[in-house]
Formats: structure tokens, C-alpha cells, sequence
């Protein structure tokens, strides 16, 4: 055992070659240990881990800094840099996060959770030591997945441009989340092919340096590429050949299904929670869509499972033209499908939420501008989206809802989400995104709401006194609170599910004010520039009060959903209190 | 005269290769007129004159569709496509927009003014074209310098794996709008130079086909070469050499300050207007900094002249290592920015106002998730930057103010810009940043507040009934109102400058409270989402009245900006009326 001594890099450089690789072995057995029995990103760390060995022994963290793209890479870092316990022994499991994190260690630079972001940061602090006049090796590894999404590519060719020390590590194991997608795939291939001879040459084409190493497993060949290129004194690719989810058979043959996921049995790789089947509705709209109409097109950004569209499912509609991925480039993705509803393609697009992030301007100028008809699925916005300050979920309102010609939709169930895409994808007149919650309520009624009438929100409940506007997924909890404060008070109270989030329903709001004095607005995303400010800008110059909840404007992380909104006043027994303590003044 | 019988592309079909050079000798001429009388953007339209002959004479427009990215060089196909009045006929100038428009013409096929967009445009109406199973070619045309955006190396990528006709056009006149940045440039010279056959080829390396052509202004090689691959069965990239500024001597040997402008005198190029030497308040902040910290730099995305590091000026601190531009490449300048911050530089990062727009994702997650302490000038956003709806910049406040750690900054003249500026550049706490206005006025007397007390308003001036909130810019037309209302009611009203933009001044808010009864916002953006909406949140359950002005949601194009306010509301005369009204109402 060589692990239970390393508590820093510093031990790691005591040992030699063959205790090296007994090291990447227990460090290996350590990674396993942890996500057989807490899930996690499987793939993308058992292919690095002899990288990870070979690369603090040659360098030195923390005057030498890594950057690691995405950084769901960096268990096996973790573990060398004195967090071993945090995969060793159950009980702290939960010390640490599934990401670099600064808070945590010296070695860890950055919070990170998205693609194609370590280039540039890298070459930025690159930039800080030179400014500093201090010495230090920069070096960012990047996955061939993460090399296709617009900032990575950015940052590759200001790369090409700069002339001092800077490494970065092309961690090749020919896997995005799914299958990779793009042209530079293909010569990427040719590369791994030809020992990195191959004439075209993307990296060089940046003009940068290059070298090619095609086992990336092998602890020697890995300290004397290190060695070779430690404190170069210009930009240099190391392409290196992993192979994911390497040391588990099972992974190794299904990178798929092992980029990430939850404990499994180690000797078959078995899920040690049944996964339940669920329904998937955002899957049924499209294969409806996708199988009634030839001209129909979904385009996504490396995604497919978010949309339903798993590996054994997809292939079909791919043959057909009908399932389109363009590999990480969410931006070409928004793009191109504008291109595709100019030209008469009926066209969906969509990913995850906080990967919209990067559509911002797409979706203003490319498509909105354009006012082409095309349908965007933000997938699982909101708290009850992904947990993480690197994947918040919780500004898709604020990102989209000033931008002009833009449709922007709230489905409360999965009735008014089929109606709303039904909608969405027959209509010729604008852009109209819909917000896809993680879970929908069924209500076992259809909608057959006309969505053409713009801005038209529903009364799910008609009362006095209180307007309760819920967005979406807290119909629900604003139902239960009404029924509550009926209860114990006798009083009904109104319940309105916008709906619509890029436009008010003016004349409902007017007719609001006869028999309400208070409005109380609850969204599942920041109130800061949400939904709800909207409302009590229109009531600011009268009689309506107005209260709008959501979440606070912070980084959250790691949180529990409906504890995140009880702690921002949005729970049945938070808002049936206003209400009763409103009711009992005006009384 | 051949131009004035062309009203279409069909015209230019009838004509030989002879006749067709006369034609572009005529359009050069039209082009010339037109924008040495009125200005443009002259560089890249002088360049494109042959080949937008070849191409309308080759290609059939509108089935086959040309994609101009930024569009700013489409003068000369607006000529060939029964625009030229418009430029012939100085009453006709306004008649067309300087980018492709829908709304013109059938052979405009998006509106567009942002770079890097037409390869995933292009991309998606050949998808749209073949889910329709029709016929036709689809062309991309851009410029070397928007190829360096990530939202193009995305769609590049993407063509890589398409399989069906795709035209994408490398108009390589060896310039962006400053000289070029990035690795890639060094590459395409060595294409250039070695006739399309050196070994590193960027596109081959993503996938794609190839030819050259040196002279892209030898309208017989540009017709030869458009009908070889008229109709082609894949993606191909034509990688045309022309001369930015092509018949202007002068225009070609100064290709930057001739990439757009004002009227000037065709023989010598002088300016038609002389051009007031203004005080540079940007500039004079940078270079201060750069001056007295060795520790700092500048970096920007292709617009130094809008930090006022123009030619001649900022060789010198490229020298230094002080300035860096990193091309047509905003999501690097900004990912780049924070990890300089991160490791002990000093770094100020800019751009004009509608180019932020594609690094919403960057100020999020790199720059503000990280909390680097670096310094954002975003140049001339509201109604006083950039007036076409392809250049947005209304926006600012809806994409900065509701995201987590940062400060984000509203300066009302130049001493608080100074004072900002002098703030954001030495505190290491958070990302701040500072919406310059394109004008700012100068009250002669220095600020000295303390920015580091965050969400601290200034109270311009202090009366009772009527508070009048305005965004940096505005005050003065606040004061102005306050004054009218003063001098025809004697009722001194309250007017605030709340500087902070990410946060409220809560105490002054409540303070407000005892002796107003009416709160009226008026910011220089977008109302929705906007920072009025935040005072009438906090106001919402309180007995004060709130009113919140500021621009329309719609894509405003080719506004005077005090109209557009005006419009909306935002006037002396407006706003004083209604505070007048407020007030009789309430005595």
C-alpha cells in the first residue's frame, strides 16, 4: 500500500516508476471503491487515472497549475491531493464534490462543471505568472469531447498565438458523453491512427506545437512525456490515448452508459438501485413529432438522453435525417436550427438547462431577430433541475424572457407541456422555448388551450382577497397552500398559472384588481429579474400589494430543492401564513 | 453602362465574362458613391465586388441562398439585387440598411450583424432544404477575421460531418477589423503563400474539402471556380485571396481605419467632415492603470479602438505584454480575463455592449462562479450605443445585473467613471463591472466614494412626494425634470443615481419611504427585467407607488435615441407631466 501515504504530491515523487504504478492501481481501486457504492462520473475518471499519477509526479502542484476541462475528470487528482478519505471510507463520501473546488485545496484552481472552458483559463493564468514574472508550469487537459464547443476552440487559437509555457493535454479516449460528432473527429482519428503523423493536423493548423502518445495508461511513457515538455517555453499539445472507463470491462465496452451514473456492483457492473422506468414525455413529443412529420428535425448539443433519444433509439431517426447532434457547440446548435425553420424545416432544438447559458446570443440575434419559427426545449430549469453552483438552473427567466419575438412557456403538467409543444411545433410565427421540468404532474385531463392566443394565463381557481401566481411546477404547492388558508380561514383564494413568462395577461391583471388587494407571485428560479417583478412592476402604481418569492441571488450548491424554496419562503406553510396574516389585517 | 439595366441576378446571366468585368467596374463605382457620400463600411464591400458578380452570375438566387456573415460586406449584392438606387441616387441612401435584410429583398435571407454566424446558418438551411428534398445550393461567405469566433469554429466543425451541398467562402483579406489575432492566421499565410498547398490546412483538418484561389478579384478564375463546384454532393470550403479595400489606394493601405466610416473625398480620402477630437475618458483610465501597474493588462475581442487603443498607440503596450487582443474571440477574452484574476494579475477586459452578449455563459460560470476579481467595461450600452436591431444593447442590465458575485456599475459622468474604474482596478474581492456610456458628461468635481460599501445609492437631490430613480446616463434628464416640476409646482422632488446595479440600497429605501409616495424608475434599457422592476418588487407590499420606465421589449432599429426615449416615456416634459399630476391628485 503506497496510497495511504499520500497526503500531498510532494509524497507521490518518493516513488519510483513500478511503485507508481502499484499507486495508480490502489488509486484506481480507491475511484472504484467510491463511485460503486455513491455513483458519479465512472468514465471520464478511470481513464485518467495513470495520467493523474504521472502528472503529479512530474510536476509541481500548485506552482504548476491543472485545469481541468469540466473537471468531473478529477477524482484520481483528488484523491492524490490529500481528499483520499473522500473516496476510501463511506463516511465521507460527502467531504467533497464531484468537481475542482478551491474551497477544498490549493490544487484545485477552479470551480468548474462546463465543457470547453480550461484553454482560456488556462492561457489566463498563464498571463497572471507573466505578469507576475514568476515561473510555473500552466497546463490544461481537455477531453476530445469538450474540443468542439466554441470557447475551447476560441482558446486553442489565441493558444496558437501566445509564446510562452503553456500545456495542454488532449485527453483523447474518442468519447463525448455520447458518440462524438464533427469533422475534426474524423482526423482526430487518423491521428490516433498514425502515431500522431497523420497530414492534417488540427492543432498544428492552430499553429501550435504537438506530440502524440498513444498509450495513456502507461505510467513510464506518461513521466517521460512530462518530463520532456516541463517548462517549455512556448504552447504545446500532448495528444494522449485513453481509453474510458478503463479497468472495469463493462465500462470499457459501454462508454455510453458509464460516462456517469449511480452505484453498481463491481464484478458485473449491475445497478445496485433499480432504476425505475419512468415515462418520458419530452421523448413522446418527439418521436410524435419526429414519425408524423418528414420534415421534422431535433437538433441537440451532445445530449440525446436529455431528450430521450438513447443509444438503440436514436439510430433510427439518425438513418431518417430526423435526429441531428452536433456535438458539444451549443451554440451552433441554436444557429443552425434558425437556418433550418427559415428553410422550411419544422425544427426542435434543446439540451439542459445550464448549457443554455452559452445560446445567449444565438438565441437574441441568430434566431429571435430572425423570428424564426423554431421550438427550444430548456430542459430541467429551475430548483428542481441539476444542484450545483457549476450547473444552476435557476436563471432561464432572467436569461430569456426580455428578449423580443421570443414565446417563452411554463407547462404546470405534462397535459399543458403536450399542447404547449403541439403548439410550439405546428405555428409559423415566432421562436417558442418551453421550459421542461424534471417531473411533470399528470392531471389526467387534456389541455386544449389555444397557445396562439399570446399571454393568455389560466385561473386554475377563482376566489377573493389573494392572487397566487405560481410558474409551472408550483401549481401544486400554490393549490395546496389555497387549500390550506380555505380551511383554516373559509377563504378562497385565486390561483393563476401564467403560463406565458415573455408577456403579462394585461386584461386578467386589470380585472384582478376588483375583488383582490394582494399578489403573491412564486417562481422556481432567482427572483432577481424573474417572473414575478414583472407583476409588481404592472400593479406599481395602485392599490395591489404584491410579494414576490423565489430563489435568492447566489451561487447555490448541493442543495435539497424543496428545502432551497422553503429557505426563500416558498412552501405551503410559508405562503398560507402571508396570506392568513395579510387577510387577518385587512379584516 | 451595364448596371442600370441589372435589377436582378437574372440580368447579370446575359452578360460574358468581358461585359461582367465592365459590371463590377460599374458596381465598384456605385459602391463608391455611395459611401463616400453617406460612409459605411467601405473595406469589406470595396473587396467583395467581383466576387458577388461571379456568384449572382454563377449561382441562382434566390434557390440557391448566400448566408453573408455580419453581412456588413453585402453592399454590393444589394447593388446587384434591385437595390442600386440606393446607392446611385443620394435621396435613395436610407432606402436599404447596411446588413442583409428580409424585409428588402427575397435575396436577403436573415438579418444579421454579428460575426461568425453564417457557417451554422448556412448549415441549417441545407438542412432545411434536404428535410424538404430540394434542390439548390446553400453559401456561407465570411471573412478571415470572424473565423476565429467559436460560434463559427463550431459550425465549421459541424460541416465536417454534413454530407450533402454546402459552400462555405473564406474571403481571406489577411484582416479583421484591427490586424488579425490567433494561431490560425499564421497558417492560412502559409496557405496563401503556398497557393492552398501548405501542410497545415485548418478546414481539411476539420473534415472538409478545399480549393484556393489566389485572385479573388479576376472575375473570369472567381466564375471558373463558382461553376466547378455549382451543385457539388458535400461541404467544400473556397478559400478566396482578395484586397480589403479594393480601388481605394488609400483604403488598401490602411485597411484598418478604412474598414468603416464617415464620407470622405474619393481622390485623396480625407474626410468629408472633420472628425472632433473628443477626450477619451476609457482610454485615459486604461492607460493610467497600465502605466503605474506593471502587474496590469487590457484585453479585448477585436475593438481596441473602443477602448481608444488605436493604431500607433497600442503597439507599444502589446509590447509590454499590457494589451493583448484575442481576436473576434469574446468568450475567450473573457474566460481568459478571470483566470488572469485568478493568479495575481490586474485585468480590465472590453467590448461595446451587443458583443457581450455572447459571453453570458463566460461572466457566469468562468468569470463570476470563480468570484475573479477582474474589471468588465461594457462600451456604449442603452440608447446611446449602437442604433440597428442586428447591434443590441438594450440589454445589458437584463444579462449582468441578476447574476450572482458580480458588481455591475452605472457611472452618471466621467469622475465616477474614474472613480469606478480606480475602484474595480484595485480591489481583489469580486468581478466588477461598468456599463460605459458612449457620452458622459463632466461635472467638474471629483468623486471620491467608497465603492467597496456595495449598493450604496447617490441622492442627487433631496426633496419629498416624488422620488425619480435614473440610471447613470439619465440623471441629468432627471435633474432637468425635478427642476421643471420645481419651477412650475414649487414642489422639490427627490432624485436618486443608484450607481449599483446588482443590488438596492435597502436603508435610503426604506428611508424614501417617510416623506415620498411615489417612486418613479426611468432607465436607458429595457424596462422588463430591468432595474426599475427591482424598486417595484421591494416597494410591492408597501404603500408607496411605483412607476417604471424604460424601452419597449421589440428588436428598435435605426432609432435617434431621445425619440425612442421619448417614446417610451423617458422625457423632461413626460416625466415632469406626470409627477405634476401625481402630486395634484394627492393634494
Amino acid at each position: 500500500m503506497y496510497l495511504e501515504n499520500i497526503n500531498s504530491p510532494e509524497d507521490i515523487k518518493k516513488l519510483n516508476i513500478k511503485e507508481l504504478k502499484v499507486l495508480a492501481d490502489e488509486t484506481r481501486a480507491a475511484l472504484i471503491n467510491k463511485i460503486s457504492n455513491a455513483g458519479g462520473h465512472s468514465g471520464p475518471n478511470l481513464g485518467m487515472v495513470e495520467m493523474t499519477v504521472a502528472l503529479h509526479y512530474v510536476f509541481d502542484s500548485p506552482k504548476d497549475k491543472f485545469v481541468f476541462d469540466v473537471s468531473h475528470q478529477c477524482y484520481p487528482h483528488k484523491i492524490l491531493t490529500g481528499r483520499k478519505e473522500a473516496f476510501l471510507d463511506s463516511e465521507h463520501f460527502g467531504d467533497v464534490t464531484g468537481y475542482t473546488n478551491p474551497l477544498e485545496s490549493k490544487h484545485d484552481i477552479f470551480t468548474v462543471g462546463h465543457t470547453s472552458t480550461s484553454v482560456s483559463l488556462a492561457l489566463g493564468l498563464a498571463k497572471g505568472r507573466d505578469l507576475q514574472q514568476s515561473k510555473g508550469n500552466i497546463i490544461a487537459i481537455i477531453g476530445d469531447g469538450s474540443l468542439s464547443g466554441g470557447e475551447a476552440l476560441e482558446g486553442v487559437d489565441y493558444a496558437g498565438e501566445y509564446d510562452k509555457n503553456l500545456i495542454i493535454i488532449l485527453n483523447d479516449n474518442d468519447q463525448s458523453i455520447a458518440e462524438n460528432h464533427g469533422g475534426m473527429y474524423k482526423t482526430l482519428k487518423e491521428l490516433r491512427e498514425t502515431g500522431g503523423s497523420a497530414s492534417n493536423n488540427i492543432f498544428k493548423s492552430f499553429g501550435l506545437d504537438y506530440r502524440y502518445l498513444d498509450n495513456g495508461h502507461d505510467v513510464q511513457s506518461l513521466v517521460e512525456m512530462f518530463k520532456s515538455v516541463k517548462d517549455i517555453d512556448h504552447p504545446i499539445v500532448l495528444h494522449i490515448h485513453t481509453i474510458k472507463g478503463k479497468g472495469l470491462p463493462y465500462a470499457e465496452q459501454d462508454r455510453e452508459s458509464w460516462h456517469a451514473g449511480g452505484p453498481f456492483n463491481v464484478e458485473d457492473g449491475s445497478p445496485k438501485v433499480k432504476v425505475q422506468e419512468v415515462d418520458d414525455p419530452v421523448f413522446d413529443s418527439i418521436k410524435e413529432l419526429l414519425d408524423t412529420n418528414p420534415k421534422a428535425v431535433v437538433i441537440n448539443a451532445s445530449t440525446p438522453m436529455g431528450l430521450g433519444m438513447v443509444k438503440g433509439v436514436r439510430e433510427e431517426y439518425v438513418k431518417r435525417g430526423q435526429f441531428i447532434d452536433v456535438g458539444i457547440a451549443e451554440e451552433n446548435m441554436v444557429a443552425m436550427s434558425s437556418g433550418v425553420a427559415k428553410n422550411g424545416g419544422t425544427v426542435v432544438f434543446g439540451t439542459f438547462a445550464p448549457f443554455f447559458q452559452r445560446t445567449y446570443d444565438q438565441i437574441s440575434h441568430d434566431l429571435c431577430l430572425n423570428d424564426s419559427p423554431a421550438t427550444m426545449l430548456v430542459l430541467q430549469p429551475g430548483v428542481y433541475g441539476m444542484n450545483s453552483n457549476t450547473h444552476i438552473g435557476l436563471c432561464d427567466i432572467q436569461m430569456f424572457a426580455h428578449i423580443p419575438n421570443l414565446i417563452y412557456l411554463a407547462p404546470a403538467n405534462k397535459e399543458e407541456y403536450f399542447q404547449m409543444f403541439k403548439f410550439a411545433t405546428t405555428q409559423k410565427e415566432h421562436p417558442v422555448g418551453i421550459r421542461v421540468p424534471a417531473n411533470m404532474a399528470e392531471t389526467g385531463v387534456e389541455d386544449t388551450t389555444d397557445y396562439s392566443k399570446y399571454n393568455k394565463n389560466k385561473v386554475e381557481k377563482k376566489g377573493s382577497q389573494v392572487v397566487l401566481f405560481a410558474v409551472g411546477v408550483l401549481i401544486p404547492l400554490a393549490m395546496k397552500a389555497a387549500q390550506k388558508v380555505k380551511e383554516e380561514t373559509g377563504l378562497d383564494i385565486t390561483v393563476v398559472n401564467p403560463r406565458f413568462l415573455t408577456g403579462l395577461d394585461e386584461e386578467l391583471l386589470n380585472e384582478l384588481k376588483k375583488e383582490h388587494q394582494l399578489v403573491i407571485t412564486i417562481e422556481d428560479g432567482e427572483v432577481m429579474g424573474g417572473y414575478g417583478q414583472n407583476i409588481a412592476s404592472f400593479y406599481g402604481n395602485s392599490d395591489m400589494r404584491v410579494l414576490n418569492y423565489g430563489i435568492s441571488k447566489a451561487f447555490h450548491t448541493d442543495f435539497d430543492p424543496d428545502e432551497l424554496l422553503k429557505e426563500n419562503g416558498v412552501s405551503v406553510e410559508n405562503i398560507s401564513n402571508v396570506i392568513k396574516e395579510f387577510v387577518k389585517q385587512c379584516n
